[in-house]
């Protein structure tokens, strides 16, 4: 039987999902490829700790030269994490002719460019089926299983933390904080959770889907990002009241010429089906020309599903090396530059709905002055919901637009949060009703 | 630039849906695939209906033969329908040495075993994407992306009227026919629904996912089958109390060596993503043993996303061509038999739990009848819904089960049904909670 003989970089969490899936699903990996993946070395700088997997002590290195220069391995998995390790040796692998499989989005969203380049140049393949939403195929709907479509317009739960936290939040009515340290408690969230609640995860997951969709390596940088620390119970009380749910979305859309790329709370449909998507799952929401809306939905993190995906990414190179080809697809899936051009549409040129809570004075008159301002800025309410009196002499007024001009919107708050009977900062949130079906 | 020629076979919908996309995309699909996709002839009976397409017109045949003796021709597509013709063009096509795409479900759901083999004997790819679930890439996510797991389950939403129709029924509370008429009108049901709504369709996509999921053609046959036309508004209503909603669902289950293969009616929480799979959309939930639950979802029916799926085979397709190799993943995924042995697990042995709906006369001491014979058969209750008098004399009580062996249901009810305080059939609906997150 044919053999694929591997080298594992970082023996880490997900490490351990595809060592242990190597060996629990041996057989069903041989029956579907006719062929045997052979782990032949892992490197890690911690080659004594037990990961509860079998494994032959003498596979173990501490040396990751050791992998990049053994010329008998076929495939390097990059576990590593991080940039400029994983580059570096990455980079090597490729240069003495191994494939790469990575679940490093970091990676893929900020050199994309270059490890493309290099995988062309040395004729190998890079995968990176894992560096997205975990179990959830969406590199190979977007490369191969869509690969009819233009793809219009991406709308995405990415990170699990931040779902998890805004599902909470809404179902049990606790504040940001409280729910926070909750996940952390129960490993929903990491130590230091930054990345993952100020929607940098997420860019860096739609950085990958947009250069995917369209073609092209998305600079990551370019996505407008927000993220969910400042997302309060009442802000989630009132999307309730208005049909709507909240969640940290992450929305690319192409129309004219022109790429939208966010990542910031959003107000969905109640009857969306991604309102339904709970708890730490993510779902990517996919709208093709042809196709239509397309969801995909699934763990998005985790050993066990970010495993599955790197091993679906070795079997997909290991079945090229047994027809004895590579680069079958490309990474990007697109053989050429598209000619379709694109350029990024600025953030203040975005339109969408709003929603407003503004937290003013009990006072008749107040309301016509919000609303004279919105009004003179091309924004028209589609429905208030005023509440009653505040001990504090401060009530919110909350609002819900109709598709308005991100700059238009800024420029009014800007004003409006200057009026004398304004006692605080604007809320502002985007209402995605165009991810609707 | 190297070119791919294509013959089809059958212009009806979806054979314009391809050709709109292989026209209107024409640029995409040569960036992404590097190759030009031709087609070079088009059989149908009637080649002169204008289809709304721009076509040369002398690439059109009333010679099926045309295509499939023309040595240039490197795919066939099949979009014939039915299983007689189709079968024969198919077959001669791979004797030939052309791949075949098909969207026919009943196809490769009665013939896979004999397609396969001579698509083997042949050295010819066949590819069936288009045959379940239009434009959602299950087929692909089942023989790659989810490559490295070991099926568990599979719940499946896979018929567009039947759930346009439960969803009408549950949210406008109409009745069965009602529903029916208008869905014919609409376009949401063809004339003869038949194949629809008594599960038929849903059961020749099931047994193509099973066979995919566990890697041997599966009979469709062995697939037990109950349809929508018993559905009434009253359990439907029912359901909503309990926290449920009626769906159509395929379900697919492996155990212990033993395989559940089933399509009925059944109860889903209201909190599944799968309840919130509405009007004509198709839903796949995938349990593998790494990757977790995943779910698929979009359109599953159309001239546009059937087309999708089709122009993507032919990509996966062109995508070896250009290569010089076939066969890159078999039909099934699997390049051997699995060695896991699979046998049918018998419909009386299944076990879930259940919602009976009894008509009894209003008279004490009927729930202790029914609960007595109920819990005489090992069948436990764990709710019950007794509503007041109706004016004919009878009076619904509504029962959820906890877990049962059907063998015990029937056996049950047949004594139920037979005591004279019952005046009607008792309704009997499958609860199904194991495809809950």
């Amino acid at each position: 039987m044919p053999r694929v003989n591997v080298g594992l970089l970082g023996f880490g969490t997900v490490g351990t999902g595809m060592v242990e899936i190597l060996i629990n699903n041996r057989q069903l990996i041989e029956d579907r490829l006719g062929a045997e993946i052979v782990l032949k070395k892992i490197a890690d700088l911690d080659i004594v700790s037990d990961r509860g997997v079998k494994i032959d002590p003498t596979v173990l290195t501490t040396d990751a030269m050791e992998i990049v220069n053994d010329p008998e391995i076929d495939v390097v998995v990059e576990l590593i994490g991080g940039c400029d390790q994983a580059m570096e040796y990455v980079v090597m692998a490729m240069e003495r002719g191994k494939h790469v499989v990575t679940a490093n989005k970091a990676l893929i969203a900020e050199h994309g460019k270059q490890l493309f380049e290099t995988a062309e140049q040395y004729n190998v393949d890079i995968a990176f089926e894992a560096s997205v939403a975990g179990g959830i195929p969406i590199i190979g709907a977007l490369r191969e299983g869509l690969s009819a479509n233009q793809i219009k317009a991406v709308s995405a739960i990415l990170n699990g933390t931040s779902n998890y936290i805004l599902t909470r939040m809404t179902e049990e009515g606790l504040s940001f904080d409280e729910v926070l340290s909750i996940a952390k408690r129960l490993g929903y969230a990491e130590a230091d959770p930054t990345l993952d609640i100020d929607g940098s995860d997420a860019a860096h997951k739609l950085a990958i889907i947009i250069s995917l969709a369209f073609g092209r390596p998305f600079n990551y940088e370019d996505i407008y990002r927000e993220g969910i620390d400042n997302v309060c119970p009442e802000d989630i009380g009132f999307a309730g009241e208005f049909g709507y749910c909240l969640k940290l979305l992450a929305i690319a859309r192409e129309a004219d010429g022109h790429i939208e790329a966010r990542v910031h709370p959003a107000f969905v449909p109640l009857d969306h089906i991604l309102a339904n998507v709970k708890e730490a799952y993510n779902a990517i929401y996919v709208e093709g020309d042809f196709a239509g809306p397309t969801l995909f939905y699934g763990l998005g993190a985790g050993r066990r599903p970010t495993g599955s995906a790197v091993v679906s990414d070795l079997l997909d190179i290991a079945r090229n090396h047994i027809k004895g080809i590579t680069r079958r697809v490309s990474p990007l899936s697109f053989s050429r530059s598209p000619a379709k051009e694109l350029s990024l549409k600025p953030m203040n040129q975005v339109i969408t709905e709003y929603y407003f809570r503004f937290s003013a004075v009990d006072r008749p008159g107040v309301l016509s002055k919000i609303s004279g301002i919105l009004g003179q800025n091309n924004i028209s309410i589609a429905s208030v919901i005023q509440k009653g009196r505040r001990t504090h002499g401060s009530v919110p007024v909350v609002m819900l637009t109709h598709e308005a001009k991100e700059n238009d919107v800024r420029k009014s708050l800007e004003l409006i949060d200057r009026l004398d009977v304004v006692t605080e900062k604007t809320v502002l949130f985007r209402v995605e009703k165009k991810t609707g079906t």
